[in-house]
């Protein structure tokens, strides 16, 4: 009884989060060690489902991983990066969609499903949810290496109504007819834009954004992410990451977040607790 | 950091039970200690307030307490009871309207609002919600006592599709034009059967119903529980409290419960643990 | 017959206001002697229910009486006034919300209800109705003595919505948790100002406004009335029913009236002839 | 002053009446000295408003008159009757269809529409809203004499729901695709049923049924009914009367009324006194 | 089967038109030949149900005819034209009301019935649809002619909420309570301006606007169209329906389209093919 | 023009057939030579946006094809087939579940997108669409080939709400959790009777059901087409199709069609032309 009555007072303090969330969109982005760990996948799959039972909606984008280059390893083709980004012909596109659409959308559907959810996944040419655009990237020709170029957001609005989950795979249809791979914190940005999303969320594989000194920074305003950039303080992977967030808040989501997907329910740590986790870039500190 | 996570944990622990539960409503028989002591009724109304927030329909109905005999005293009122009910001349009515709707009804909605909700205070005359009856009890005159006659839920079903929590005081409008004190217990199961509530709960001051040896029975079925009637098992104040639980789930309640309102949280652990705490009343053991 | 044919011609004389006012919210300040008198009162109820049931959407503010004093004096508390404003101690504010939430209100819903309206009464602190703000008259404490902070109609809405009548009772919560009195003319122009409404009465003791040679104006300006008040032609107990109507038409309400309430009917006599009755205050003569 | 109060006291006599048809249909049969009297036409008129703005739903059926006539006589077209029924040949129906839809029908939109309604006028083919069979009366061909064989009302629920007031000329469409005159009272009698209505009102040129000494029956049963007209009582046009009125009843329509036109207001009369006027046929006394 | 196949291809071909004007309201004024040939008449019927079946709301508005002068004859009325217009006294009025309220447009709403339409015939009248004014020609009294003083297409929302197809007769009810006779085409234009209608089309008895040279020109802007007025190239009726069709677009109709009524199915050859037929007069060519 | 006259002709042909089918649901089942000839893919993406358009709710229920096998071999995987069905281990499940759900099936969504249609691909753990049960064939393991255990359409009728187009592809999931292939025939037949569809429509790559002398049989019966089966008539892959077929029908379908997929605009040669086309199962012929 004791222990019970301990758990209840647990729950209470949720409260003012759940409160204060409550009808609000979060778009989390979905990857790294939190979708390849077995243990964290499930994890990620049962917050989630919380997240909607207690009022919230979440939307969530996903990105690709190990297994692509698994699958064209086996088809024995040989693949090509420029500034780590895939060179993506004809054929790898195919693969890099089965994989993305077929396997690891589903997979999260069907764990959310598991957890008592309802999730629907999507493709980005699902109801022309993404059209993509074609990327150059250093004037190089990536391929079918897409940006994004619009959201029509009205296919997660009607399955929201229904109180579907909806889960987004990072690829779009061109004007073209064509189907471009894009890169899946773009998505979770321009879709968080698109829904006036009340946060976003990145789940990444480091701790957050950090200063010169290698601490973490627990709060950003866009104008000393922009001089982290600048002053070179934020350097490789964390760039682009960190433009994403600036894009989105500028974009009117209300807060954007850099957390650690290894960490295990960093979703609900940044949501329910005051302490919050990893780096937040908002309007102001 | 562990300390956050601990707590995470105990938050998902609730998530079969929200989901459980999600859209249906719950009435419950607020008295008691549960009402009296100040830290037990703020607990009370947070508590309210969470389910109202993960997606159940809170319905408050309240008793009278020691704020009644306390007022009638100071008035110089000398009251009669019969059979443990007070008779209820008209003066007395005046003063026990004037406590319930006007005092003990508030104070609630007060606290409910303070702590996020939106309660709105009902007394049985609003919008036609309890159409009440004469009570007469061993063939005495009880004045303004009175039963349940009918059920009217249309104002709680107004106030609920626009997310109030409604809050009601055990008094009713007879076709008379008179106004008429009912138990509380009575209001609770009536207004449970007419709203098709998943589940009844009474707050007491005892730990549930108890056996011949005095050990607490933690559920019965409705020929278990008229079978304790029969042989005397249940006796005194009990009586009416299991009939009215058999009446709720005669009339369509999906579970009754007499719990121990003593304890902090008591409704919270009868709901979002498998333990349960008091004595259920089902269908189905 | 020929009695029956001349009653249906007064009828067929009302359409004209009907169809004017159809749709319309009128709010009602009932108070004085239509309050106190049995006959008043009964008519009353019934002028509100014949309101709804030609289209119009009736919200009544009622005062307290003449019974707050009294059962005071029975409590044996005495009370000082300021200005002719009780000054409210915590015992006092108990006593006054007792009153006037659970007596006067409920007997207002009860007559209504009887008369074939399904009315729904409200203290402000249901639903979050009124926010009530300390009051300091003159630089005196007054205690629980409140004005209006701020007007959440949500629950008017709801409940209009589902075609029940509201009857507010003049109490407030303030921020800080606690209850306060308010004056019930500052509510009912408050209320009628976010609720937009169409007109604004005040049933009072008197014939309306008066001239300096004491003959009833029949309209007002704003700026007429601020001069009545500026050249003290309005003194006493008129000049804060003059501001509350001029707050109230400056506030958006198309004109207040300030009604003698002895007369029977009077409220009908306003609305449904073109003579009218009392002083209209608007924004053009 | 004392005149308005008395208006009043009027106003609210009605409030019971209001009361109880609030959100009720009636259909009225609009014909005889009621539709060529021009003062008892713009009586007609308003009254049908003043029902509409006081809840209730009025439906009219109009009858011809004779405008038709005259106009056969200007065009050189004689006519014959059976059984008091015109013979229609293909010219005369559309000289028929010409002045009920296109000069009765309109006037009395006008008029509807001049006092404050939003009428609309329907002929039976408007919407499909009635087909009609060819009639044959004691084995003599009658032309494009119709009966109803089937009503859909979809087309006046759609007005209504958006407040219009249906206005129908009795001519129907057959499945032929041809145009046929339709007894008015039987439209308004068929009408009355596939609405459901609460009263169906036929507005006569005599008092009601009369019994054998002449004296007005106020009220009669089905089988009474039936008996009058086995006992010869009721004779000549009032048993086709009788009989719309009694298969209205039958059909679920709560109460027919044969009332006399020529008495100013006197479908207000039937509905807003307890006397009433006329013969009232129902399924009990 | 190679038939068959070759009539599937067609009906692909006209997809694109189907789904570019889904959900779009066409206004078209239906007259002269298109309204006099009985096979033209019966075409243009199953044309209108085509397009309400294919997702596109068309509202007919129709003139008169040859019908009117014959019935006047008929009844040994003479009539006067200035300017083409016909002086219309109150008889003539009578005369001009019956046939096209209560003739032309029930026929035609018959006639769309018996191809599987719904439609619902309307005068100005119905509902407050069209209130004229008396309109003046050359200093000339012209008697019960009238314009457009405004249109209310609230009637026309509610048939076409329930999906009804709205048939307008081009009478109008003057705020004098008065009935008048407005041109059709001054009718169609101005319903389809309060429309915002994707289309206007006037069907014709000519091929469309000729040039100086008698080619028929397929489109104009509002200047072209002007200047063609001014030049003097645009004579006689062709001036009337050119300024109908500029004002149409001026008030917020995508294109007007004047074209030849005798060719069978013209309005779908407007519609469903890229060349059109007639002249269309938008903001662009 | 004579040849666009001709075509609207052939257009209103269509007419009936339209007026048909108006906001009825068809179930289709795409595969064989239909899915993988390029010029036929095209031409049915064509024809389901032309059939959204004209208002009929296509929902397409798509098969694998030659690329699993392809894929398959090209990963070096070995299949065996019993009874004509893949045994299934996981490995060759995944492959199955890219192939069908992230390559053909968002093949057809983008090009019914790129004819204008809206569609949304759904894999069965999409919103719970398909629960699969394991199927033993011949007592045989199948690894993950599942039967349909329950349909949940909710997702569909969500996303016809918003005019959608959904797109199925066969894979559905275990209560077990895991991911099964299901033949596409059975999910369409299946769907449609959990849709309560107008038709099923099969393409296929033969004509139809033949008769003994190999000659099409239009038509059948329910029990035609036992006896068919009975005696042998019908053999092979007829034999799933015909049940699957008879099974929607006994479920509620209205018809069930197997038609030669191999011939451009079968599906709208079924739909829109009275010869129909293949072998029609329903109730009565």
């Amino acid at each position: 009884m004791k222990e019970n009555i301990k758990k209840i007072k647990v729950l209470l303090e949720s409260l003012p989060y759940i409160r204060g969330f409550a009808g609000k969109t979060i778009v989390i982005k979905f990857g790294g060690a939190a979708m390849t760990d077995d243990k964290l996948k499930q994890s990620f799959a049962r917050d989630v489902v919380l997240l909607k039972y207690v009022g919230i909606n979440p939307v969530i984008v996903h990105g690709g991983g190990p297994q692509i280059g698994v699958l064209l390893k086996k088809l024995g083709k040989e693949t090509r990066f420029v500034n780590g980004i895939r060179v993506t012909d004809a054929d790898t596109m195919d693969v890099v969609e089965m994989i993305l659409v077929g396997k690891i959308n589903k997979e999260i559907v069907g764990l959310i499903n598991y957890y008592g959810g309802r999730a629907v996944g999507l493709g980005g040419k699902d109801g022309g949810l993404i059209t993509a655009k074609k990327l150059v990237v250093k004037g190089e020709e990536m391929g079918f290496v897409g940006g994004v170029d619009s959201i029509n957001p009205s296919v997660i609005t009607s399955l929201e109504a229904s109180n579907f989950i909806p889960v987004i795979a990072p690829v779009g249809g061109g004007l073209d007819g064509l189907t471009y791979n894009i890169n899946a914190d773009t998505v979770a940005g321009t879709v968080a834009s698109a829904l006036n999303a009340e946060k976003l969320i990145l789940l990444t594989d480091v701790a957050g954004v950090l200063d010169k000194d290698k601490t973490l920074i627990s709060s950003l305003t866009l104008s000393q992410a922009r001089s982290l950039i600048t002053k070179k303080v934020a350097v490789g992977g964390m760039i682009p990451k960190l433009k994403c967030c600036m894009e989105a808040v500028a974009g009117g989501v209300r807060a954007a977040h850099i957390i650690d997907g290894r960490v295990e329910h960093a979703m609900l740590l940044e949501i329910f607790t005051d302490a919050g986790i990893g780096t937040a870039i908002g309007l102001k500190n």
